[in-house]
């Protein structure tokens, strides 16, 4: 079922959405839904616009659903949460949500309306923001056998154990720091108890293992407890401390847990630095797959809902016409490395690096290496359009202290993590 | 539109396949398909099976055709792949394809079809094998403005230049290498010049910037001239060397490209080795997604393909019932790091030593550090049932010599990469 056969819609082009709570990520939402309306009706046909805004304090629910094509819930918690989401459904409304708490403690419930309405349930803001592994498991690997999921799940966590990893700090400056940047809230009980990744490793095992899981069947513990000297022992090891959340299968049965956790270096989950999330997938066919991207804040929330909800409006596994021609470009700024095997004499640094200069290119670094037959100049060249540098390469080529072509290979230069 | 709706499979519960193709792709295809049939019957209602295979000496496409309710394009090639995939789709039924040469030459008058017909066409196989960047970027980041796609696209590649990097080997005993193991086919061109990598890196282009791009357009260079000495050059400064093919904005233009790059440490690409494939996305609302996983093997692509054929059958964003009751399990086997504040006399590691073995804790290495009111015992134990080390723990918390209660966390002791 599509946006199109929803009698609400036919009328005209405009797709309405339904909001359902007004916090850090509702609000993102609805600054982010106008700013791609243009481009989503490019993709969809249908121009996106919200029907109304309803919080815990204002507006009727009633008049929203009413006024809906699908709706939106990010008011958080159990209840009215999940009899406003029973209701659209039951009323014929896909709906979006991002909420942990109640997909680990009313999963079931509510995939089992949906299913029974024909209606879509998306979900991938509830687990590792923006990482989309709810529609990975759900749809990519719909048809693997999985053995086991790890999983970053919370961005607060893991920020405060790379800082005292980093700096040495006990927990409590690390989770100073945390707040000052905004990456843990006023009240951070339950990212740094665990009992936030615990509900969303109970919604990950459930679409991985296809058997039901509840919030209460995981076992989690937090990093509260963890000590600067733990960190110190880690980083004499090489060791990565992380809070990792475990779904796999033993034996017949299911093991869902949530702890603090020191990895080996090579680790896919080992280099996930600050407040990013990761999953790992294993699953025997495909060996496994890691998926890593920052963790929830309000914008990569918001974001992931945005997606759901275009989702929602388009016919499945449609490639969408192309909605622009942009213009191939050919020459593009690059630095460089360069290794030039040149005759061992004097003014030979000189001749090269006037060939460059007359192009424009700038150099970073030199190493003189080798002797007589051996000798070599290696240097890395600044950012610079590539016609330019090709050129300076062709100049000197024909260099009589040139003893072979010279080689050059791109540089990345950014700087990350 | 479902395969529910399509006459073909209204008479029964079967969803007929026809396979065009018989090599690496299709023969894993075929073998897969049996073999998850039960399970896709679970999830789906429909219980797939092969309706007919057909190779280029073998078969006629008209008969698989009337006899399907979807098609698997696994033939390779243009004609007659292209053919067959248009008169597929212009008689309704869904198709799946692993064709990246085809799709990065004519995508979009297959999509046109797809589209105008209301058909499903699939392709995950054809870009970085089980690695989901397909679907991530058609359907979790429609609603992302994306400013660049870094990937490490080809397999084959990645192998040689880790092999290169770890062994000092030059290009050909790397590729003779890769031939041993498998990695790289008899014929090697088109993944060590760099055009494999061009067709995929054409069609993520199409996909993240929603602009027509041929593969034509797409410049490319391979890894032939990698020498030995460029990798040591790299292992001196900690960079990392890897065939990389970037799409990215630049002003109102689009450049594509594969060229060997010289990354940091530290990029996400970087600490990606051997015959893995991995993908960027950067966009400003989400920062970045890295998605990283074995590259394309024969029953990893036939995993791929097996995961759009089951999203074909299913209605979108569906959580299907669950289909089993796993067993919680609450115990399970951990290694541990031990951390004991301990009095500075001797019989102290006797002591915590004597209480480990009562317990079935077998210690794989010690640590004394500081003295008197420094005195530390840092131990890591082998994996044992956690309920065992659990009772250790609450024995040695109880003894005499210990000045605080001891701390342990978990060490997770797989060797990866």
């Amino acid at each position: 079922m599509t946006s199109t056969d929803n009698p609400r819609s036919s009328n005209d082009d405009t797709f309405r959405i339904g909001l359902l709570g007004h916090g850090t990520v509702g609000s993102a939402f609805a600054e982010l839904l106008p700013f791609h309306a243009d481009r989503v009706r490019l993709i969809t046909g249908l121009r996106p616009e919200l029907a109304g805004v309803m919080t815990r304090s204002r507006g009727s629910f009633d008049e929203i659903l009413e006024a809906s094509d699908l709706i939106v819930e990010l008011i958080g918690g159990i209840e009215p949460a999940r009899q406003y989401l029973l209701r659209a459904m039951r009323e014929g409304r896909h709906v979006v949500t991002a909420n942990k708490q109640l997909l680990s403690q009313h999963g079931e419930e509510l995939w089992e309306t949906a299913r029974s309405q024909g209606v879509q349930l998306r979900f991938e803001g509830a687990v590792a923001g923006v990482v989309p592994v709810i529609r990975v498991l759900q749809e990519s690997l719909s048809g693997a056998t999985i053995d086991r999921v790890h999983g970053i799940v919370n961005g607060t966590t893991n920020f405060i154990l790379t800082e005292m990893a980093r700096t040495g700090m006990t927990f409590d400056q690390a989770l100073a720091e945390a707040q000052r940047l905004g990456y843990a809230e006023a009240d951070p009980k339950e990212d740094v108890d665990g009992s936030d990744a615990a509900a969303k490793m109970a919604i990950l095992a459930r679409l991985a293992f296809d058997t039901p899981v509840h919030l209460d069947q995981v076992t989690y513990e937090g990093i509260e407890h963890v000590q600067p000297d733990d960190l110190e022992y880690a980083r004499d090891l090489g060791l990565e401390l992380k809070l990792i959340g475990t779904a796999e299968r033993i034996g017949d049965g299911l093991s869902v847990r949530v702890h603090p956790i020191f990895l080996y270096p090579g680790h896919p989950l080992a280099s996930v630095h600050g407040p990013f999330n990761a999953v790992t997938v294993e699953s025997e066919a495909i060996t496994e797959i890691t998926m890593s991207g920052p963790g929830a804040g309000g914008p990569q929330t918001a974001s992931a809902v945005l997606g759901d909800v275009i989702s929602a409006m388009i016919p499945p596994a449609s490639t969408p016409p192309t909605t622009r021609e942009l213009q191939i470009v050919k020459d593009v700024v690059s630095a460089f490395y360069l290794h030039l095997e040149v005759a061992d004499e004097p003014g030979v640094l000189a001749q090269v690096a006037q060939v460059l200069a007359l192009q424009g290119v700038s150099v970073k670094s030199v190493v003189q290496k080798g002797l007589g037959e051996q000798a070599r100049l290696v240097m890395v060249a600044h950012p610079v359009l590539e016609s330019r540098f090709a050129a300076a390469m062709d100049l000197i080529a024909r260099l009589d202290v040139m003893r072979a072509p010279p080689r050059a290979i791109r540089v990345l230069e950014e700087q990350f993590g």
